[in-house]
């Protein structure tokens, strides 16, 4: 299943769970279709290839989507993540309560600065020294990089070892990737999402220079 | 040009300010694809559309590249932003050095919450009631939304009104927009970038239970 199919999966999750809030027991494709933007034709594919039908006349069960949805992406296995790097970026995210509301857990923090170590807050932050171990023991799989550029090679490599293999990374170096984001190494894939706001705001300044260029 | 071309000229821009601050004076295709994780032939081709030619035994003038690329990506033009939703997400993203140093320009954060306007930091934090004179008289184009969930479509609204063009939206609230991300509206094009963390850490967790069943 490519990256765009997977991440329409986790939208409509989100949308269908909003919908069964409001009383909804049924859905059309072209419902969800408007929510996210795309074809009623691709929302019927999406899950017809995952067994789901609906009908004509009465669209979709709600409950049967959500459960066929869960199922395919993991949602009933703990998911425990930890952020490395404690600044500005990774302490936002620790304190970004829109995580928990989707059964994330963030595990702990993990800085190289002794003064930013500290087991008061709701999520402790730990030595970077003490990263390997607590991954290794609580079977850690997908970690945040919010480091500095300078360290941002450096924290990937720990977290490799210590048994990482999913990355969200928003730093600006862009972590090595194969061509479809996933490469392989002693029998282990990794999955490396390259967050780099500064890249993201620079796309958005192309396409407005241009459009206005149309325009005008 | 595509998404994922103006992608990878920034990252290539980014590359090559890197290389020259090295001393280095000229790079190959490969080297280039390699930093990136694409194809040599890839990056030829991303050159040769910008009618940039290379020698197979020279290979590309640095300064050339970036000369090139900064013209396509309008990098000599002034480039302001605003933040609206100064809570962890927006203060983290106004404190983040990473932006400055590429040449963007936070103009001013915004929020709704009158204990949170200040004129103390280095960039203002004004009233959303301000927003829309603010963003006119500097003829701002590009906005980053980082309020939370409920307030997502109304400051979506009031940023378009103010001649906002150009969105990067965290909010957890999936803004419409049309198949290749523009839709058009009273002869304005709209750019969305949506970046949804849960969604993003969610898709994560796909891959690495997936890849763990594969290998066992």
């Amino acid at each position: 299943m490519n990256r765009e199919v997977v991440l329409r999966l986790s939208k409509y999750r989100r949308l269908l769970q909003k919908l069964k809030v409001l009383g909804l027991e049924r859905v059309f494709s072209n419902n969800l279709g408007d929510a996210l933007g795309v074809t009623p034709a691709l929302v019927r594919k999406d899950f017809s290839n995952l067994k789901i039908t609906g009908n004509k006349r009465g669209g979709y069960i709600i409950d049967e989507l959500i459960a066929s949805i869960d199922l395919i992406l993991g949602k009933n296995q703990p998911r425990e993540i930890v952020i490395v790097g404690c600044g500005k970026i990774g302490t936002a995210l620790m304190q970004y309560r829109g995580l928990e509301k989707d059964g994330i857990n963030i595990a702990a923090g993990f800085d190289i600065k002794p003064e930013k170590v500290s087991y008061k807050g709701e999520i402790p932050v730990l030595g970077i020294e003490e990263l390997e171990n607590f991954i290794k023991s609580r079977q850690i799989k997908i970690g945040v990089i919010s480091v500095p550029e300078s360290a941002a090679t450096d924290v990937f490599e720990k977290m490799i070892n210590a048994g990482i293999i999913g990355f969200l990374n928003f730093s600006p170096v862009e972590l090595k990737y194969s061509k479809d984001s996933i490469h392989f190494d002693n029998n282990n894939s990794y999955v490396i999402n390259n967050i780099n706001l500064a890249v993201e705001i620079e796309n958005l300044f192309f396409y407005v220079n241009n459009s206005q260029a149309e325009n005008s």
